[in-house]
């Protein structure tokens, strides 16, 4: 079986990543890949790394071109993807976004935070949120996906067991996450220069990230009550990879933890649990699909210090919408997505 | 004045700073830096920033040599200075350790977390812990300080404020911190190797990192009671630099923490309190002797999240030191330690 | 076709991007992996990018294990394979040696800049220079490689194409190359440390490096005569990549250098010469086997200089290993080595 | 004696630098900050490293106060500086132009690099280039210093020695150059944000570099005749530093290479020659005024190379330009620039 997939905004780092894996993938053929700015460049041009395996040029999004494909992914800003998605859903292709138009269900939240109206609440209603570990089944069928945002996907696979299991205080969490500059974007900004991160470290956007209501949501759906969190972001000095650290209070410090995540990934793919005492290094993840996590009780106390390392880049944005795709289109959902991180 | 400082193992990074400060401190005349392993060695060819400010070769330990001192350093590893303090004490040479040997008071707890007996305990009841912003007096009289550790100093001067004036819960602190690598040491480790750190980031010793009674017992004393705390630090891929981003409970939201901390550190010449809404850079106090923090509270909620920085080898280790011998010496506290952060 | 390899001594950054690069091989069953010093380690444990991708542990050598093979790579330090091959090339077993023992034809020459007698100069004269580029025909019928330097592997690339025609004066060459740390290997070592080298730059070995003999001899082989050249290693702050900058003087500037590159490697799968007026970067090829070069002639003048980047580990490693073992095993020479190089 | 300096345009990385520097100097008053963009805030908004040590707001240009100052320095764009020195020199103002408006004496070499016309000729005439170590005394006297730039530096000072005492062929030069990316400015672009320069290399304008005819002319100044030079400069991923390695043809190999550079230094407080076979690390001079230098012939050749570091900011920029209005102004010449690099 051969899919063609298109993709709608392709010059940012997502895209190039999304390139990088579809040009891979043995079931897939690039079909098209529209930017409006960069209209009749070679792909290769932009991302040399593409040279030899990328022949397609950067074409004027035509929505007809995109109509032929059987998949199209939305690499593109937020508010994009919600004014074009239902002319190509009626055309029965499935789409991926991987912005955030339809990942938070509460359209007044999502208006509160984006700061724009939303052009197709009821596509909000329609779309399964990606995160293949909670809702595979409800992808499978699914025509619209939502892409997680990369800090939600580690941060909600860190703490599910626990919350599923119902073993933590739902209130006082607290996750303390780390990026890469790549979860930045490739556009021009004095903020993300090399000059400007290199060497350095800091937080951001502490009173508030549009990633909190993303994670509250999913997290109050997983523990079927509403979560208190704190999260705040940070910048680290280098290109891919998210770290978080999670902390939460036990309800009952007997249980073995260890064993509750075992269990609860032993059947997927893409999520590794580290042995006992752990901590994992987001190098091991670089360029490849997988989250690894590691759990804690430190000095057998009462919190446990879950630790969350993804790809930003891949589970965290393009890797995980192959693996959606793949779902999606009924192939093996590891199809093109079982390279090695790149180490060192 | 001029006052003749000597260093007991200088070959680290904490040596290599501490030359740098002391060598341009218009007060101090540098009379001896000893190590065994590097005896004959010029100072300059091991450290080339120094040539043409530091004209000494590294001498073999000879307490004689040392005692001719006003002040000596010891930046050693833990458990050398508390086998050599009593002599240079008893000939009245001040002795300011960088080490952990006098840091902690609780001579068991010393003991179980750095694994040897200790050598001299009536000398940790003596020495006086070396954080200025709540020991000033007692430095100003000490003989022997213990200079704090890096991640203490961070974390303590970030949280001191809050428990001083008992406005947090004491229990269910979180101390997420982050470190430059250079806080490893320069010692020969395949771990902390370039290609084993950069471009990725982990956490490390959550069971337990010595750091963490060192802490809990400063936090303690400030509070008037136990703290419980969850530490886990962070290995940056970057040299310099500790971020230390601090979570507790609000007893009482309606407080203004912003006047509290600014109003708290008003006084203090190396610690800055940044405008509310700010989020404080390691680059901002890198080769500097300044701890720079800023207070949250995410979305108005009951948790407060201070962000506190410092460079680990000036406030978190060799300027600190610096800073306790002007006090102790009777100096202007700023002397030698008014540079400028370099940034970029 | 599936073969059988095995590697001896796998610990270092060349190991773990054999492994990564075999795992992936869809002909290949990675049978042993040997190491005095780890024995009885999973290899995952040491390369956490291994998990659920390499079973194997590391194993005591074994003579008798490694005869099994169908080709055996000896990613040890210089001086180890020339004491083992002998007994495995007897049994039938094919052998790639990535360290340095049989790349110089000249023994008196190797032992000089190596420091050791040559224990089997014989083999010396059977092996096969592994740079497919200009020995694919005796690559195929080797029993013996050995695997090309990194630095090697991208100054004759880069010069290669002008040697040939002669278009270039052989005295005056300069080769300002450039490398990541990980061409430093994987071994303690205080000046391969992260705080040693991050956010700096310098050259080393100016008065000589060992890879100067072995880029002077296949010059001088490509270019029929003795050639003069200059080269300078310079150490750059980061992990993987080469950059070579090569400096010649052209005999006759009226050549057309771009059509001359391009025809040369028309048909070369893993060298890639860029459009006129590129600069190649090494993250480019980050990951993958992959030389790309690109031709100038500044200011239209008599001087050529020809940029030509490699990933170290790989077209300078592990990955020219596995295009030397392709063409000996008569497989597709890009089986297994078509990986996308990731960027960012 | 005090002096009183301003700063036309101050917003970029020599910017920052410059402040950094005036700031600490001992006899210089800060009396103006120039930024039609950022009037009204405060420096040490932009610049956190600042606070507490430069208390002036940037503001609007404004030339009735500019000529109230002692000295002003341009850190404005190229062609900035031409259209307004005359003002202020008729003032009495001494200038100091940290940009290219007035480097090279050869207007139509200046106006075709450059691409525009020059609008004050006869300044430039005026004009003295501002290395110290070849035009001391008439900087002495000068009224406008044209401050050189950071490549420039380096390779002029590397050689200076061998160019003065004719000691090699002044064709075929090679200069191979190596720079962190703060040279490139503070300036939004794609192509000096972290993610496009972390962890590669590359070489950039090899067909031509502004910096190729100010490298030529000056050294063509000091041969006494015209010099062939390539000039190749490459890109570190890194924030500050230069690394210029300098190859050139000896006449007579049997000079004394060290004993010249360090006769011709001797004098210098800003150029260090390191003992014979060091390599200077560009982190050696991070932050400081300082040029280290070491020289080599390889294998005993007639190829000398000369390794030359500095910091891009300092003795590239404005460190040089703080130890020109040294001297402009009768200081002692290492007043302010006397701090120790910062290692590691």
């Amino acid at each position: 079986m051969t899919i063609k997939a298109g993709i709608v905004g392709g010059t940012g780092y997502t895209g190039v990543e999304l390139l990088r894996l579809l040009a891979s993938h043995p079931q897939v053929e690039l079909a098209a890949i529209t930017s409006r700015s960069e209209e009749g460049m070679a792909v290769a041009d932009m991302f040399p790394n593409l040279r030899g395996h990328v022949d397609l040029k950067f074409s004027a999004p035509d929505v007809a071109q995109l109509k032929q494909c059987d998949v199209v992914f939305f690499a593109t800003p937020n508010g994009i993807a919600m004014t074009q998605v239902q002319e190509l859903l009626d055309a029965g292709v499935k789409v991926i976004d991987l912005a955030a138009d339809f990942r938070i269900k509460d359209i007044a939240v999502w208006e509160e935070w984006y700061g724009m109206k939303h052009a197709c609440p009821g596509l909000v209603e329609e779309a399964v949120y990606g995160l293949p570990e909670i809702n595979r089944e409800a992808i499978r069928t699914a025509r619209l996906v939502a892409n997680p945002g990369c800090y939600p996907t580690a941060v909600t696979l860190g703490y599910l067991p626990l919350l599923e299991q119902g073993l933590i205080a739902t209130e006082g969490l607290v996750a303390d996450c780390k990026s890469g500059a790549s979860g930045a974007g490739r556009g021009a900004n004095v903020a993300t220069l090399l000059c400007e991160i290199d060497s350095s470290f800091k937080a951001y956007a502490t009173p508030g990230h549009r990633h909190l209501p993303e994670i509250s949501e999913k997290l109050g759906l997983v523990a079927g009550e509403r979560v208190g969190l704190t999260f705040v972001p940070h910048l680290l000095p280098m290109i891919r990879g998210i770290h978080a650290t999670l902390y939460a209070r036990l309800k009952d410090p007997s249980q073995d933890l260890q064993a509750l995540y075992e269990q609860r990934y032993a059947d997927e793919g893409f999520v590794d649990v580290l042995p006992a005492g752990s901590h994992p290094e987001t190098r091991s993840v670089r360029g490849g699909n997988m989250c690894r996590i590691a759990v804690h009780r430190p000095r057998g106390g009462d919190t446990v210090v879950i630790l969350s390392v993804i790809d930003n880049l891949v589970k965290g944005a393009a890797g995980q919408a192959v693996q959606n795709m793949n779902i999606m289109c009924g192939m093996d959902e590891k199809s093109g997505l079982d390279m090695i991180a790149v180490l060192p």
